[in-house]
């Protein structure tokens, strides 16, 4: 398959594109390198040292004889570029990670929130009138996120996108419906992400473009199989307070001594994957599109849930840490229950690597080889979802004068 | 009150606008004029003489003595100024019409698409984004669309916004929750306003915004008790296939011996409300702010249904009319019933003016007084909603040889 892979440059991206090339797909990375450009605006860097997006194809082409072609265009603002690329290219899938993908990014200022609103948002909808516009028949596979359902307070399990619900008729029947799973989001980014639910539902519906929305959890791991074969081929790992994840960053506190820092009780409960079983996921969802017609094909795309706590304390053991509680940054709820269905990806075949299993090897090769560039200023998270809650966040950047539990 | 209303130069924000100063709130309207900008870029306008929105005021001073302010402001663009603006001058309540607000214009191209998408999303977001910011505490009323509900095809009536569902729970239990109504919007332009309510409920949950929208029917009507004081207040009145609504469209076809046009089976059921009941709704929903923390207030601003095919016999009744079938340009249901909850206006104190009632002025106070500025060729819907359907539409712009039934 000719394969289009938008946002390709990025944490998932680029293990993907290197997955499917490796499948023998023709690979077309076309990405804006926004996510670099965020590094330098907020003075951060990878903790693994990433080569440039031209370096790194060249090394995959030099191992492995495979070309995977780079195409720098911006999807949200170059409608017409994009619009011209699709057609002359008629890619039989697309991948759509081209989104800004922070939620404490996106809370951070007003210029941050208009700007992830406007750069998501036109994304995917460029993405959805040029593939109408240019006629082009490509099954679009999009990276959404589990942040897109609500009510996970009440204790019932979170389905694969869809809600059946009964509607009482005015003649007293009752008729059930499968509708779009209520969203719920928590931040602007995960509201972008929402939006583009309805973007898909429309497009789906008006002009039958065939489309997967894959629901995923929070992205752990750093190497694939791919990734593993040269040191330049390396995938990225953020631990800054903005782009790290919970995960990544236990990690990394814990290898350079840091506290850490669980933020409210560490009672709220998140989805997990792994990036191998990530990139797993979206081959299958490539081998299992929808028909033309259908509504949007959604997958939970996760393996695991866990306690923020629990984590803390997981990754605590494995490395003699020690766990600080801190004021949340975000507005959510304390605590909260978390059950997925992931029922269609395990059918497919997928064997998920467990947080158990993995994690000592994400500790060893990745936290502690790459640990001496760790710059422990940027590791607090400084964005606020509210103006009430700014003035409670952490002012210690070096983590030494935190109060620790055992 | 300090009343900012966004759009203030439209076909409801004009008579809204009016209405309010005529009430003794200190109006002020801001607006970027795109609408006339649209008039130009498809050359046509208004059947009514509209001036321009400097002489309109300047009129409204000189026939009662009050002031309404002018500021032009394109919120979906210039962030920075309408930000400097809101901060400047706290108004106490913001109506916001500034929307792209034709679904035939918003299916037009793809460039169509692409503006109004980027237009409603960021207009509305700029908004919210900036009332946080300054930290205004103004009441946000937006003028949204009946279009937003889906589901009218089941037999079951439309409730206010939200839609009581029972979830089950992993214990066996059902819990009730209120979801907003699901979204299945016919167009773009319709989706815009599917994308606005997820970002009120977003703000109205994580920064306390107090918002209420309301979602209008197809409104009808010219006149209101303040545009009828001076031929230069007029308000402006749309027949052409992109902006003018069905009805509008058979009082001018009807005028000037054009046979009235169904689309499709003319099944179809619409939702209506006259301009003088829209805009004393619109006081209604200022009078009656949710409180700081509730979530968003919304009423449906319609006060009655019908089937297209019946309105086209009622005009036809009237005018000696004929009717004629078309192809559909949109893609929808045949036929739908549409049974519309609107208590709460009803309980407020609204006294609906009927079509029944009301019908016979439009005709002769507007359709036939002005029916010398009719161009015929302007009157045929173009804007096909796939690329499908676009061969079929009418290729008879002067209408003279459609096939009529009595």
């Amino acid at each position: 398959m000719k394969i289009a892979v938008l946002g390709g440059d990025g944490f998932v991206g680029w293990p993907t594109s290197l997955h499917l090339s490796e499948q023998g797909h023709d690979v077309h990375i076309i990405d804006n390198l926004s996510r670099r450009w965020i590094d330098t605006e907020l003075g951060v860097q990878s903790l693994t040292p990433m080569d440039s997006i031209q370096e790194r194809t060249r090394i995959w082409h030099q191992e492995t004889g495979r070309r995977i072609h780079f195409h720098l265009i911006d999807i949200a603002r170059d409608y017409d570029v994009f619009k011209s690329w699709l057609s002359e290219h008629q890619p039989d899938a697309i991948i759509h990670f081209a989104e800004q993908r922070a939620a404490p990014y996106s809370m951070k200022t007003d210029r941050h929130k208009n700007y992830t609103v406007n750069n998501n948002v036109n994304a995917t909808h460029n993405l959805l009138n040029a593939m109408v516009d240019t006629g082009v028949n490509s099954h679009l596979v999009h990276l959404g996120t589990m942040g897109v359902y609500g009510y996970s307070t009440v204790g019932a399990a979170i389905p694969e996108g869809y809600l059946p619900v009964g509607i009482e008729t005015m003649d007293g029947k009752t008729v059930q419906q499968d509708i779009l799973y209520p969203a719920n989001p928590g931040s602007i980014y995960h509201m972008t992400k929402c939006l583009d639910q309805l973007l898909f539902q429309f497009y789906a519906k008006n002009d039958g473009v065939r489309i997967t929305d894959l629901h995923q959890g929070i992205v752990w791991g750093t190497h694939t199989e791919q990734t593993r074969r040269h040191d330049q081929l390396i995938n990225r790992f953020d631990y800054d307070g903005d782009y790290g994840t919970v995960l990544n960053r236990f990690l990394i506190q814990a290898a350079i001594g840091y506290p850490l820092t669980v933020h409210g009780t560490g009672g709220q409960t998140r989805a997990f994957i792994h990036i191998q079983d990530s990139v797993r996921c979206i081959e299958l969802a490539l081998e299992n599109p929808p028909a033309k017609g259908d509504k949007v094909k959604i997958f939970n795309q996760m393996t695991e849930t866990h306690r923020v706590k629990d984590l803390a304390e997981l990754v605590a053991g494995l490395t003699d840490g020690k766990v600080a509680y801190l004021p949340n940054p975000r507005k959510e709820a304390a605590e909260n229950d978390l059950v997925v269905k992931n029922d269609q990806f395990l059918e497919l075949g997928l064997e998920p690597i467990t947080l158990e299993k993995g994690l000592l090897d994400e500790v060893v090769e990745v936290a502690k080889k790459y640990a001496y560039r760790v710059d422990r200023s940027r590791i607090p998270a400084v964005s606020a979802w509210t103006r009430d809650i700014a003035p409670t966040l952490n002012a210690d950047p070096e983590g030494k004068n935190l109060k620790t539990v055992s």
